[in-house]
């Protein structure tokens, strides 16, 4: 339980009005106990971590300046708007977050007012701000908005879209870049670099040059216009700023500001909240700031679980069984050891995709190109049409940024791009934004695509090796969050033939085609209906493109009832392929799609969404019983 | 014919290996041919034109100085290549240009070894040429790579994702922005405005005045100093150019250069050819150039039906029936007109989308974002909070480029954004890059979504205004591209329930459930099949999402077999979704499911292909007959 005694103002705030008339003093003194309240309840509950306590700061200053909830704040990737919960009225519920039932991690509108847009893919912030400036402007209203974004979300493709539309526009709009200078991974943001070298730059030594060779040349003023040149060096340096590719977009730039220091920021914000068209604000914090073990420490307190909240260390969370991630990136990093063409591609989530361990062991041979999904893919694209083998590891949900790609660039041209699909299916506590529902049925209409699913980590290493292999073309392997099975894996990998399926359980009454993890959930059931005297054959499908249409024969002809099992939506997904196929071809089968369900699931722990929409072991055998009796 | 005679090196071109010992004179009469040539060809056949008159210089200088095709050249949208297929041993062949079995009005990968890279959607070429510059890394090649890239182009996300991680990897590639400064509509390219308002900037101006002050005190150097001074403005302003932007994205810059100066350009190349590193060649072309009905023309002829040579006016090319296209701009400006809450927001394509008419009438509710879909989307998601009703329209393929956008911001948030999705099914001459075959697949497993499709024009103003009205969420209406029926519309708009069907004919055999223009096919082939005794039922579905349910378990009893009908492929489509409801309901209809097929169909006119595919009258009559008596 949280000890209230220690808080002096924290529990008195209950909306953004209580702290408008705050001072100095009480506006810092809150901060600090903000910062002490998120990691009182973070270390027991897991979370989001480091990004909130770096805005700490930023965000009291926002709400104090800006009226909201009229004025609009957007934060762009909601896991930075801890501080936000805390002091929008949710500071108490803050102990349920991204758990079922409980607040989302992320922001969400219907959660609060306070919430102006949900985001969970980031680099949105700028064009839903604008498309509320531009609201504002048609409804002539004044309110503001601003848009909270951080450096990493900066290089995603879409905000440089949203930026040079409102200054096109020349919108009311108030971006705050949140620049903590390490996103998620260390920053591959290339205008970081160049301004540190732009004062190297030879045009502007050329300028420097001349005025300091000319001075040099007038005796008795020498001293002095030297020291008008070290003034207009001064003001190159104030033009040519950071602030400059701002500028070129046509925002006014502001800063770079210290985003710990709370009464400058307010102050700052003042000044600006009476400003009109499109404003960049630069602000410099730090992640983790005020909590020594997440300071300096760029990944470790990104996405925490429970931690021992002196040391930062992670509580025990029970699994000892290795990731499916992890069991990709050692068998992405075992291939390029004996294939220097194949590349692993992450767009800013080397240690979410496991891309880190391919890092460390073949550095040339991988590549983080920003958060920049629509890049990654055609940049694979690329790589492809030269005989270099490139794997694309992403997440499912941020996969849909580059569906176009994979089209239009990719499958359109037969190139061979590897896309190894992580999260997968149901992610449990990061909830409807990281769901990867949908791969099934996006990738399957694509002309040309293999998209395969694997039933456990060895099979996903095989994947791995048949999908670098084969030569033909675009080719997915999709796999889910969290834990494999454990089982020992084998040294080497085995090819799989494209298009063949693996039965796994022989039976008579009833036949179950599962793909992925739900291969293991139908050998459960089917233990439970043997039980009961129903007897089901398994396959493990393999392959949801193309299906294995001789093993859908052989089933069609053997059972009259069919079950097929996707962690993916029934709509469109593997089940609706098998159901298009036996359709085509004649078959009269009954058919029984069991998959997510066409809308949107909210977060929890994926053993509590598995039970809810009934797709583990218990909900799939009381389906199968009820569809094979019925 | 063309008349060779009048050509006195154009037909002596096979290959650029051809032309890599001329000399400037040589050069410059090969430009004036190919610019002669491409009038005499496309004025005959039609085709994209303005950009590629406007790349000749470009192009020729390009294939002279690099090794093509060991060295590469990425175009960004193929359609400015004409010239390069000219000299790349085409020529004879280009008055087959987007016909069907003729040359690809793009890039295309199977045509030749010089199109390194098919494009018909724009942005992508500094990604893929990257991935060529970082293939070329690994394999220790000293082969260059060039992407030649639009203003418009640059306006898209992916290509500022690109320079960034260009310039972040240091790899040696080359860009040319070929700036013609209008690229498809009138430029929305704020950096451009940003450079000529830079030097009335408050800092550097301060910076400016206060050396002048200073040396204004200097009495006796005073004039030296100022000349100083002035130098140093030049000095500035090489620092501050157009470059800065690209500098700042870790680029070394040339330019501006005159595009149209061969000689130029060529020694240019021939110097940028040794440097290494990421470096960006700025090039100012005029789109037309050389052709006085085409200078000056921003749209007239980007795309070109046949025209006459002399005066640019296009031939009469048969039809008077107004287009989809032109009916929807026309109905949402009607709206407007009534709602001024509603607003059309284009991604670069007034013209293409008919967001033309709006902008004329209200330019207050109109937006065009630039070459940039998923800002696109998300901007308008920001309206819906507030209340605005957008209409983003769209091409059916480039909204594949917001995929992400709708789940994530706008479908998953409920928010009321109207999609009026153009050129849905195929497009003819524009081929596979651009036909609109999956979008009924991709949005209807997004949950929430509404997804119509209107039988005729009529329809398509009653789907219009039925999607503003709907508050409740994404609401799309797709339609063909070309002529509508011809229909006399009527004053007004009405309400259509959603989720309601239309029975368009009465019928005892077989049930046609047909969405879009295929309700027409099928009324034509429903009289071919009275005349030979089968009686045909045609219900006009309207609905993809959600489907009339009531209509189909009422067909279901009354029919034993049922023929879905869409332009659209047949996986995870409209009639996968009819299959899909059936199958979950227990109904044991034969359903014959008619549309695209799963693989990548080419150019042709939209008649040819209908029925090169069978989903004419012709084909459905064929098909339905074998259906009906199989």
């Amino acid at each position: 339980m949280t000890n209230k005694s220690k808080y002096s103002l924290l529990f008195d705030i209950n909306s953004p009005k209580d702290i408008r008339d705050f001072d100095l003093p009480q506006l810092k003194t809150l901060c600090s106990e903000i910062r002490e309240y998120m990691v009182d309840i973070i270390s027991q509950t897991g979370g989001h971590f480091g990004g909130g306590l770096g805005a700490v700061e930023l965000t009291v200053a926002l709400h104090k300046v800006f009226n909201t909830p009229q004025d609009k704040i957007v934060f762009d990737t909601g896991h930075q708007a801890y501080p936000h919960k805390i002091i929008t009225g949710r500071r108490d519920e803050l102990v349920t977050i991204r758990q079922l039932h409980g607040l989302s991690g992320f922001l969400k509108r219907t959660e609060s007012e306070y919430d102006v847009f949900g985001a969970g893919h980031a680099s949105t912030s700028i064009s839903a701000a604008l498309g509320i400036a531009e609201a504002n402007r048609l409804k002539k209203s004044d309110d503001r908005v601003v848009a909270v974004i951080g450096d990493g979300a900066m290089t995603g493709g879409m905000a440089y879209e949203a930026l040079n539309n409102s200054g096109y526009l020349k919108s009311n709009i108030i971006v705050v870049l949140n620049d903590n200078n390490m996103s998620i991974a260390p920053n591959i943001w290339q205008i970081s670099n160049y301004f540190t070298e732009m004062l190297a730059h030879p045009d502007y030594n050329r300028v420097k040059g001349a005025i300091w060779e000319l001075t040099g040349k007038l005796d008795t003023f020498g001293d002095r216009i030297r020291k008008a040149a070290s003034r207009l060096e001064t003001g190159i340096k104030a033009v040519v700023t950071p602030g400059l590719l701002f500028e070129a977009l046509g925002f006014k730039y502001f800063g770079p500001t210290n985003g710990h220091n709370i009464g400058q920021l307010v102050s700052q914000f003042e000044h600006i909240k009476k400003l009109k068209g499109p404003i960049l604000v630069h602000v410099l914090t730090e992640k983790g700031k005020g909590y020594k073990p997440a300071e300096g420490h760029i990944q470790r307190l990104h996405a925490s679980t429970p931690f021992n909240k002196e040391t930062g260390e992670a509580l025990d969370n029970g699994s000892k069984k290795p990731s499916y991630t992890s069991i990709f990136g050692k068998a992405l990093t075992e291939i390029v050891k004996d294939k220097k063409n194949v590349v692993g591609i992450t767009a800013a989530m080397p240690d979410g995709t496991g891309l880190n361990i391919l890092q460390k062991e073949f550095p040339e041979n991988y590549y983080d190109v920003g958060i920049a999904e629509e890049h990654a893919i055609t940049f694979a694209a690329g790589l492809a049409t030269e005989g270099i083998i490139p794997v694309v590891a992403v997440y499912s949900s941020f996969l849909q940024r580059g569906f176009d790609q994979i089209i239009h660039d990719v499958s359109l041209q037969k190139l061979h791009v590897v896309f190894a699909i992580d999260r997968a299916g149901l992610v449990g506590a990061d909830g409807p934004t990281h769901h990867g529902n949908l791969d099934l049925s996006f990738l399957r209409i694509i002309p040309d695509m293999v998209v395969m699913a694997p039933k456990d980590e060895l099979e996903l290493r095989n994947m791995l090796f048949t999908a670098v292999e084969y030569k033909s073309g675009p080719i997915a392997i999709r796999y889910p969050r969290g834990s494999a099975s454990g089982k020992e894996l084998k040294p080497g990998f085995e090819l799989i033939p494209i298009g063949k399926s693996e039965t796994v359980r022989q039976g008579k009454d009833l036949a179950m085609l599962a793909v992925g993890n739900m291969v293991a959930f139908a050998e459960k059931a089917a233990e439970m209906l043997e039980t009961e005297g129903i007897s089901c054959e398994i396959v493990n499908m393999r392959f949801i493109k193309p299906l294995d249409e001789e093993k859908l024969k052989e089933i069609s002809g053997k059972f009259k009832k069919i079950i097929t099992l996707e962690e993916n939506s029934i709509v469109g997904g593997f089940g609706a392929g098998v159901l298009e196929y036996l359709n085509a071809n004649g078959f009269k089968n009954e058919i029984k799609i069991v998959g997510l369900p066409d809308y949107y699931i909210e977060h929890g722990t994926q053993k509590e969404l598995y039970n809810l929409i009934g797709i583990d072991a218990e909900g799939i055998y009381k389906t199968a019983k009820s569809f094979y009796l019925g």
